[in-house]
């Protein structure tokens, strides 16, 4: 197992605004980045050279193996097949087994539960008797929630009273479904935590994130948690990728309930949105440890140096950047984003403090 | 005057290092940016296009200015002629003034001193005539260097004997000098500070520097300075850019004195190695308020929020980079430079700490 040196090329799946972070955190370090994806003219092309191909096109993928000395990726939807066609080509990390689990909300959760980290309760849903079962085990209020492709909120359905159960059902369109119970948290909490070639693992410090909509407002540290508190979410999030054999950083949400106890909301096999704070608090943010992570250099320190909170610009919430980058202490991103469409991430604001 | 919104073009001269991170720093504002060099795959190209030309081919410039919606410039030593081809074509900041007197040491020190900002005593060396009568006025030991061009140490020859004044002029090469008394300092200090379009000013904490053969080896802040040093070399390098009618950020370099006087050792047009620090230790660091200057944007809050000293490596340093990257709380920087010639600036590495 050998680091891949400076002037090596990371090959990314996908160029949105987190490929777009992760191609600059890679000329960071000296390395090349090339991406790739199926749109034309992504954030990530205004950085690094993208190969445009669809997800199932081998012989695009293979061009693009190689030219790159990894493949990662920056979003978990990327077809499983995909990563099959590429793995023997190229390394691939994360590798097919993470995506897999990610992808499907009832393997995620079984995952978890067998590797020691506490989920919500849930149930597998495939039609209206097992619905009816589910509703019967967990209680309501509860959730039902596509298995796969579920993203800032979409593919879910509220179920409180049994008459809201028929409409949920019919809202998952035929898709395979699982409930889940309601989990009435004091806050949610998330730990994107890496792991290096060499197993080592590095967790930066909890955020504390509020959801709107079923979209990430904010993301703020320190949370308001106990040291305990922070200490036992780092160390479930490093037993979940050392379970995994995961390389490179994964998103762990959690919601923090009122008893003190942690549950795995969802985990996210790539860099995450809850973790953008550490691009200013952190001397390697966690662009920069996935890309160490993938090359196989060693982890960097994840020490936070001062507080930050995080805030989405989304929609046409970013078309306030003048007033934005006017704000003293505030960091302003912007994704390079054409068109500004309702519940699109445009780009996000910083605020640092120093740490009392 | 208004600002150039998010989806512009920078254009900026020169594509090494510094234009790397510059377009970098467009990147990370929702801005695009294109640069413009004579060499074959720079360092920046990695991270945006670059137009091939040389400085003095209008039509590249041209075709270039085209395509870009401001002008700014990574090195001192871009023609001035070159800015004065672009500058009835497109906005060019900081403009042809600023650039002919940091070319120029005798222009630099009239400045200054008319400015208000103090400097070593100088005088013009022009032959051995005018050399003999400069020592006579300065004393020894003194140092002549040319009065054009001179970076890094090189251009200058070190006078401590009359014996020496004649190898010293030889060593010129028939090229105009200048003499400049030795300034026993204490330390040397600098200060970044960034002029807006709208004559607003931000100045950061001064670093203080180490060079070795002539060469910047470190920059540490805080500097081991009162608060009235800084307040005063804050004051002096606002100074500057105002009587200059700046836009951008400019690096101001002193001598401190052990009577506690700030002398003016140079200034540069542009971001500087010894701001390198403001990247982990500022939410807008000196690569983003350069961007926010040139562009009209409103300027960033230069406030620090944790100490942070950044080392240059220089050379085969780089070779290391497999240790440093492993190194606690270390920030790596590798510059994507393929080969590491003797004195060349591969990359850099900083370490942040919490404020005490």
């Amino acid at each position: 197992m050998s680091a891949l040196p400076p002037g090596s090329t990371v090959g990314i799946l996908g160029a949105g605004q987190l490929g777009r972070m992760l191609a600059v955190a890679a000329a960071r370090l000296g390395l090349r980045a090339r991406l790739y994806a199926p749109e034309a003219d992504p954030p990530a092309g205004h950085v690094a050279p993208v190969d445009r191909g669809g997800w199932g096109d081998a012989a695009a993928l293979a061009a693009f193996a190689a030219q790159v000395d990894v493949v990662t990726l920056e979003f978990e939807n990327v077809p499983v097949a995909t990563l099959e066609i590429l793995a023997p080509l190229v390394p691939v990390r994360p590798g097919p087994r993470a995506l897999a689990m990610a992808q499907d909300r009832v393997a995620e959760k079984t995952f978890l539960s067998e590797a020691g980290a506490p989920t919500v309760a849930f149930r597998p849903v495939d039609d209206a008797a097992s619905l009816e079962r589910a509703i019967t085990e967990l209680g309501l209020p509860a959730i039902l929630k596509t298995r796969r492709l579920g993203y800032d909120g979409k593919g879910q359905a509220r179920i409180a009273a049994p008459g809201d159960a028929a409409p949920a059902l019919a809202a998952m369109n035929g898709a395979p479904a699982v409930l889940e119970a309601m989990a009435p948290f004091a806050r949610e909490i998330s730990v994107v935590v890496a792991r290096g070639l060499d197993g080592a693992t590095a967790a930066y410090d909890p955020a504390e994130n509020v959801h709107e909509a079923g979209i990430l407002r904010r993301s703020a540290v320190p949370a308001g948690i106990y040291d305990e508190t922070r200490a036992r979410a780092q160390a479930i999030a490093a037993q979940i990728v050392a379970a995994l054999d995961y390389v490179g950083v994964m998103g762990v949400e959690f919601f923090h309930m009122p008893d003190g106890a942690l549950l795995v909301n969802e985990v996210a096999p790539r860099v995450h949105n809850t973790g953008h704070w550490t691009m200013e608090a952190c001397a390697v943010d966690q662009f920069s440890q996935h890309v160490r992570a993938v090359c196989g250099w060693p982890l960097g320190d994840p020490l936070r140096h001062c507080d930050a909170a995080m805030e989405n610009l989304i929609g046409d919430e970013a078309a306030d950047w003048a007033r934005l980058s006017a704000e003293p202490g505030a960091a302003l991103h912007l994704y390079g984003k054409a068109e500004a469409r309702p519940g699109r991430k445009m780009g996000h604001v910083t605020r640092t403090s120093r740490m009392a």
